[in-house]
């Protein structure tokens, strides 16, 4: 009770206002929504965990406020039936601490935002209030968390590699040039290289959550030119079965924590979060002939397309009610020279994507740890091992066997809260024409 | 007891071996050392935990192994008073998963590396294995998983913005270009606009982890061009007072965690963690007077240098104790358009830096939230609100008092382990002229 009346002298947040029925307290916050009434009028007051209604009677029912104008109230908190929280404030006094240019661009304060996309992009602070878009990334900050709270959990260390590479680690192709000084440089596509080499410098496991760029043309709703990766990789891993348990592991566990933090929302917008238990396995040509058989849909050579991608996952939604699907097996050609040839087939990796409704979400597998392989790997796709030589020299001093993945962190995000776009899932993305704000 | 059975049929790590004795187990890891004496063999094997000591007898005894090749071994774990984890392994058979080139470009298994910076650098994956230099990345892991459990405890969201961005933070000096399709983009010097941006999106308290690029020409011991920066920014905060006791609680807790985790290593390697409590706080003036009393040393306008700050830190490490101190007070030139001016005295901004051990490793303080008041600093300085106008829109539709600060892991990391140079704290650093590995 104490500690209540001393709290009630500085901010009390709008979720915890229940908690100090009767007493006088002080709300500060964006002004969400007001209605005059003649001699008392009604606010409501939002801040990062929810709002409050507020009476304003006297001389306040008359103050005009623009809508998300910064105020602080002092107010005492009484019993409300009708209110969601139970409580609202009787106002005692109002100050306007910042106040909001009139009128807004678009409304706020609706349930869903009437906005077309680039709008929202072009006034993200604004739309960003809205409450059904905030959640987004305070989902997106929870997945995160997990993400490391699994990993360190397990025994993984979080690492940071540069971003400015010398070369690219896919062999060249989409890659954004940096002038660095005298020197030509590049944005790193992924931290594959470095992840592996942290994997041989004794650190066994590790994961890195950071940005990643791909030069690529195309504009669309699934990609972005930057993104983040969570990224992991594990020393001493005998197959990629296991690398897929431990994804499975990994996304119920961030899935679950979710749901937990944000049972309230999930409901509010029907949100359902999946399940992730034992996920479907099966190998990309399997995934092919259904794709072939059931909807008369072929696909490019080794691989899916995203149409293909959509409809297989499709096929596993209604079969076996499963949200997500590995396909496994990828040939050679259709992935890059570190990867790990299958024991069983040579002309296969040791490989796997994970589908996510309708859409990779990771891309993962075993690493070739042998220099000399290494090296005939690299000659076989046409290029020059020189080139990666600060990269294959960490393979010549005891390698172990390793294998890893990476999930990207915006296309999980926004397929879990079934948005229609990636960018609804980045603060401030970047595309083919955007880099601003 | 049945648990150890099981497990026992798969990889024990080094530092569980104890919890073994008598059974047969499989260790792997890294030839550590090898020491044949006639019939018998000792060999110590590291893994991500540790290492422990093998007998080996018998055929064993006579195996040729390189240092660092990587094996699985697997034995029976007894009894060793002489070990320090009382417990070593006697092997029953061998298997060699990837064999090193031998000699090693240098010996890894020394106390100390005693190798020079550009060799370890070159050669990160196998100077890493040294046990007191993979300290480094996972007590640095430490720091940034305590940095983001102590604001998640306190109501911060965790968020991710661009690195690519079309114009420097700061005004436009010491920026990265990235040819970006048609346009010109920029490496971000901070994630500064964009942390404010999500303060003021509703989410109020905010935190990044990520790189951040300075495009500056001097090759120091203290300086890198690509870095990792601790970032947070939160609303409503009344002072800068506020900030600086946020960090002291703050830095703290990291240390407590780092503390806790590494006791033995820090034991070990002479490593004294700082207690962190009421850290001094001066202003800039007062700590150049006290350089010219005390030390006859000259400040440049507003400022110090980087002797001036070796020595205020070495002046109230003698007189305090304290290994950090605030400096408070910074004029507005010193500062960017950004910062807020102190409510005492206009040419006076409520900012703050940290000093740690002799070198700045946090900059903070309260930013203009007034739009009006952001163009006129935009413009007293000489520049053009309309190159800003992504970032100013954000302040039109109330914007929240606000401010924050960043720290610079790197920097923390090798102060807090007394290295004589940063890039001993960054896993592969980028530098005036290194761009590999």
């Amino acid at each position: 009770m104490e500690n209540h009346q001393q709290k009630s002298a500085s901010r009390v947040m709008c979720s915890e206002a229940s908690q100090f029925l009767d007493q006088e307290i002080i709300i500060k916050g964006w002004v969400q929504r007001i209605r005059h009434l003649g001699k008392i009028a009604f606010l409501q007051v939002r801040d990062r965990t929810g709002y409050i209604q507020c009476v304003l009677e006297g001389q306040w029912a008359k103050k005009s406020l623009s809508l998300e104008s910064v105020i602080s109230l002092k107010g005492k908190a009484v019993a409300a039936e009708k209110s969601p929280s139970g409580v609202e404030l009787v106002v005692v006094s109002l100050e306007v601490i910042n106040i909001a240019a009139n009128p807004l661009p678009f409304e706020v304060n609706k349930e869903n935002l009437n906005v077309n996309l680039d709008t929202m992009l072009d006034q993200r602070v604004l739309s960003l209030r809205n409450q059904k878009e905030q959640l987004t990334f305070k989902i997106q900050s929870t997945l995160a968390g997990a993400f490391r709270d699994f990993l360190v959990k397990h025994g993984f260390t979080q690492i940071f590699t540069p971003k400015i590479v010398a070369a690219g680690a896919e062999g060249g192709a989409n890659v954004f040039a940096v002038n660095y000084f005298e020197q030509q440089a590049y944005l790193a596509q992924s931290p594959q290289f470095y992840k592996q080499m942290m994997v041989g410098a004794g650190y066994e496991r590790v994961f890195e959550v950071g940005p990643v760029y791909r030069a690529e043309e195309h504009n669309t709703s699934r990609h972005l030119n930057e993104y983040i990766s969570l990224d992991l990789e594990i020393g001493f891993v005998q197959s990629e079965e296991e690398l897929m348990d431990l994804e499975e592991a990994l996304l119920s566990f961030m899935f679950g924590k979710v749901k937990s933090a944000f049972e309230l929302e999930l409901n509010k917008y029907h949100i359902e979060v999946p399940e992730v238990e034992k996920i479907p396995r099966i190998t990309v040509m399997e995934a092919q002939r259904i794709l072939e058989e059931t909807y008369g849909k072929s696909s490019p050579a080794g691989d899916l397309d995203p149409e293909g991608e959509r409809l297989i996952c499709q096929y596993f939604m209604e079969k076996q009610g499963s949200a997500f699907v590995f396909l496994t097996s990828y040939p050679r050609d259709v992935r890059p020279m570190y990867a790990l040839p299958a024991a069983c087939n040579p002309d296969e990796t040791a490989s796997f994507d994970l589908l996510f409704k309708g859409i990779e979400v990771t891309t993962g597998g075993l690493r070739i740890h042998d220099y000399a392989q290494l090296i005939a790997s690299i000659q076989s796709r046409g290029m020059n091992p020189a080139n990666f030589e600060s990269y294959t020299e960490a393979f010549k001093y005891g390698m172990p066997p390793h294998g890893g993945l990476a999930i990207g962190l915006e296309r999980l995000t926004s397929k879990l809260l079934n948005h229609p776009n990636i960018r609804y899932a980045s603060t401030f993305p970047r595309d083919r024409h955007r880099i601003t704000p």
